[in-house]
């Protein structure tokens, strides 16, 4: 956790002007790459530090109190790690591990599953991948990529993982959006690209089993790691603000802004938005945990259980990460919009990451198990 | 916690009726009597069931699903047992432990701080109380009581512990509010009482120390569990009722109630509320027990941060309560109203109780540490 | 509207009592005969005082303030009032107006479009109506009725009037529900009653014409001024506990009440909660009166913009009311939650009428037409 | 309204555009000048085009909708124009309105009264002023500027009109915030600037009576309308995107977004939010108009039945439309962020140009009305 600080502390620096910038954040990645935190989540025996769920994550959270965009693509790249380990046999994924660990690979994802414009066409012995995929965070300068097509004629998914620098695929730099700018969520085209078939992940495959099923929800508490890092981020940064920089309102009849009493309303909701998103935070990422360790015994109940503790804690962290994003502001002051300070990218960050899959859907799953106790249906999104 | 919830089933049957009648819940008093649950945080040492902290107030919690009053009579026994041991030396607290483990003494409060009118003047040896008390939730009835005074000239204040029976104290049945009906927090009268010296909890006293300041921490958890059973006896009663009564809406389009998206939705967000403060509660409840086992020597930072765990988790499950309360009817329907059901208890009852202290106040405890990092100054109510 | 004031402050006088026992409030209902009110939106060619709808509403509100029952029953009254003005003949209506305004006639409602147990079976000139209805707002003591039937093989829905103490016609005494517990929302039971033709409202009939469609609406306008009414009152009296009774917190810091800083934001947020309802109720029920004026020449458009600012209206006050309803505790403090103030009928009162027809429905309808233009469609509740 | 409408659209071509740029819009404030809108609320006897407050507004709120900058010079131009009729005599200030209808100036502002950096110092028929100004809108490129100062030894305020070319007046283009991005609301430096007696504003001077107290009313009203045609725009190109480019979630089980439930909803709310603010906002401009023509015969109690009204509606607008400005995304979903949309300069716009008087403090004024019947104490700001 101490190099995850060590980035984080060098990530703020100068993360207001990568904001402004967008594009690939070479050095960062590289920095990245030395720190040794690409191969975090790797079990020792495969050459990583054997973190937990909960400690990844938290790094995960660290760094995206800094820079939302950086702790995106470290976050993707236990995610990608993850779904090698959790779709394939241990004859593709032990390797993958092992080359990832020695040469501190970095994995991007090209695995939207509601983009089906890629499409695989079988031939003998391989597959042959032609189309494009958007929102591919972090396929930009990855050493590696996880990509899901439609298997033509039977409208299957077929996800596999190969080399970024394959023939025939092109990251193209076509992100250009108003927030986590810096993720490279941009699209990849795949022309007559060459799969072959022991890179295919289809053992036991995607959605197979109940832990194979875990992909999802490590997806799911990734975004949401960094939509509490966000809030935390915006609310530290309010923080030093109001202490350093702001004034009481002429009529507020007090000395000292720290005892404005609505400053200080905006602060005890603040904390209670962060502290109830904190505690469901870490009871889901111990689940997680938990979840990991049961390994193919995992049964569909406790994988739902997961389901609807992450479910609960990435919708608190988002909703309430959102008001935080915007009444900062009213404990900062009209002087705090100015664009040096850049304290809108915690909004614009958090508002970007959060529309990854509707709100009002995570709810009415929750709203199933609450009044019919039916657990959410597994799918990429649940 | 077998027994709890065997009580909470049987409290349930009439809950209704004698929150109709309110008064005294004389036959339940004598069932938690009987139940041994009574002495549950008593250490097996003096004659109890060596319960923690979490056990007790999961105890309060279960009660409070099926009828709060009870529950609040109940948690106020283990307040004031928590009192005497907080307030007081082992010579006095002892005896008083396992007075009440032998006996199944009720212990009833008359300590509401904010009520000056009961003066002590001091004796040679003894102190003679007079005046009345306030909000003495569940004196009637009660073997033993707490009760704190002004003692003339100084204006300091005095907590002694003494019988019920005593003479001069009266119980007023003067208790009729539009929730926790059958607490009879009504109003004790004193009449020239004599309360003799090693009555009165003064070594260590009231706030004297960290450990002792435990005292109001406890107090705010209890309230904390009463208001969480309460949201969760109206969320599984809401629960019950739509699936068993409720109707789709003839506009809804759908056949049957849960397949109705916005029922799906109130549904979900009371999942979010509920999930919420059973997070926080959880945790502030561990975090009492481990404040508890450093006893003396507790410190005044440990203090706070259990403080601020318990203010926040008690703020997030009265405020969200209310909402639960105010909204299951949205998911019952109009017919829900009828008075047989007394859907309507639930919230007089969390509406009446968390008016205890007031949440803009709590709320600005929260927002002073977040903001500045200052504790909450240790009171009755924090 | 000084008639309506007066009455408002007389039923004050004993509406908390009245509250407590339901039933029939027939000396109310006699006071509102007396009073000429009855016969108030009844054109002055007709005996009545010709009063505009928004004067009418008006006095709704004004009853509402004091006791939501009474308004409740006199806003019914000129609800089926127009009921029949809309739906019928001017050889039906006329008449039945005349008499109305001669006789101080009371109007009540066995109109329910949801419950289809009451059934109409065509006989040879008159229909004969077996079965029973639900919700029949002031029935009980009622000259008139207005009944809705399903007829027999069609299914569709007849609507008729008829004097209440026609043969078979049995208004039972079955409601008691937690709030508006005085308008005697309960069962009527028709056995073989016989309903003649020209007792239907047939000609131009129920939804049959944009103008005829106003029935609707209106109803709508009524439920919107007795939230709002409610709302009010509930905001007056919690004004006059805090002004006279409450106390500041005693870590408010402040002398007076009047100056604790949250004390003023819940207010502050109240006005703002009032004024939106007030500002939108106002423009509806003006707009009523100019659809009204079109008659038959009211167009689907101009009726559709009309549903929606009602029904924006109506959404504001429900959900805004039963917010201070909540609230105003919390500026009163918790001894205001005494029984003999029954401080708690506002929000019963108003968390039962609002459970009328869902808001969720409501809402939708709005959107609907801010997404895609679409207007509401005509029905019992829109 | 018609030449309004077409400026408005000509400035939506290219408002993201400008948006980017930040500075100032020379073409556009010159094609304010040639529509001969700037002297729209100068009466026809100065040359001007008569219009009322309301209509005056209406021309704001709907530049706002396309560019909220525009907006907000164009109705700082109206607030200065308002600002000499209000505090000087008509011998100062109606050759002010004839030069400014004829010759289309465009007046600045330089009267932060909270920044109190600049300095008056007086001297025989003259004052001297120095120092610095900030949150100048408008400064640049304008023709006339409106200044205050403080007045040296004595510290009272000072008020002035004076050509923006005089000699030591130095406009800065130190403006690059978050939002209002094109306002040139930066500092503007006095060095030893000559100001004539005739160019102060001092009979009968700011705040001095109730009609001269609605300076700061009109100041708020502007900001009103500025919030609400952000909230309208903003509304109306979520509108447009849904309805063209948005999809329904893969669970929604909807052929079309239009019928998505929780699309529809949100699109519902945000009907109701721009309905009250709108219902509010027609009201308090007619209660401006009507205050504005009661002149100097204006009461102390007028104006403040006017201050609370122009406070409500501008509270509901400011808090409204931040809700709108962050939900729109959620019925636009993640494509949406795409920068070349720059749906978030309506965000960035309102939570800058909201932060111009703490929201908190406004809510107190009106919650001092609405518990003890204060007006709201005339200031800069109420």
């Amino acid at each position: 956790m101490s190099t995850a600080r060590a980035l984080a502390l060098r990530f703020a620096e100068n993360a207001v002007e990568r904001d402004r910038l967008g594009g690939t954040p070479k050095a960062e990645r590289d920095a990245l790459r030395d720190s040794g935190l690409l191969r975090m989540s790797i079990p020792r025996a495969y050459g990583g530090h054997g973190a937990s769920w909960r400690e990844t994550l938290e790094a995960v959270r660290v760094l995206a109190r800094a820079d939302s965009s950086i702790a995106h693509l470290f976050a993707f790249q236990h995610l990608m790690l993850a779904t090698v380990r959790l779709f394939s046999r241990p004859a593709q994924w032990e390797p993958w591990f092992e080359h990832t660990a020695q040469r501190n690979w970095f994995w991007g994802n090209a695995l939207n599953p509601l983009d089906e414009r890629l499409v695989a066409t079988p031939r003998d012995g391989w597959h042959e991948f032609s189309g494009i995929k958007s929102f591919c965070s972090g396929a930009l300068d990855s050493e590696m990529l996880i990509v899901s097509a439609r298997r033509r004629n039977t409208a299957t998914v077929v996800v596999a993982a190969l080399p970024t620098q394959r023939s025939g695929v092109k990251t193209l730099q076509d992100w250009d959006n108003i927030g986590q700018r810096q993720t490279d969520s941009g699209s990849v085209a795949f022309e007559k690209v060459r799969v072959e078939d022991d890179e295919i992940l289809a053992d036991p495959g995607p959605l197979s089993t109940p832990f194979a099923c875990l992909r999802s929800l490590i997806g799911q508490l990734c975004l949401n790691a960094i939509y509490l890092g966000i809030a935390e981020g915006a609310f530290e940064e309010a923080r030093r603000y109001t202490l350093t920089e702001a004034h009481p309102w002429f009529r507020a009849g007090v000395e000292r802004v720290e005892r404005d009493p609505y400053v200080l309303q905006h602060y005890g909701e603040f904390w209670l938005t962060l502290e109830s998103a904190r505690a469901l935070f870490e009871r889901a990422a111990d689940g997680l945990d938990a979840a990991w360790g049961r390994g193919e015994a995992l049964t569909h109940e406790e994988r739902g259980d997961l389901a609807l503790a992450i479910a609960a804690s990435k919708t608190v962290a988002g909703r309430g990460g959102l008001d935080i994003c915007t009444r900062m502001f009213e404990v900062a002051g009209a002087r705090a919009t100015h664009s040096a300070l850049a304290l809108d990218r915690y909004w614009r960050n958090l508002r970007t990451h959060s529309l990854h899959d509707p709100l009002d859907y995570k709810i009415r799953e929750l709203g199933e198990w609450a009044l019919a106790g039916h657990y959410p249906e597994p799918s990429f999104y649940s």
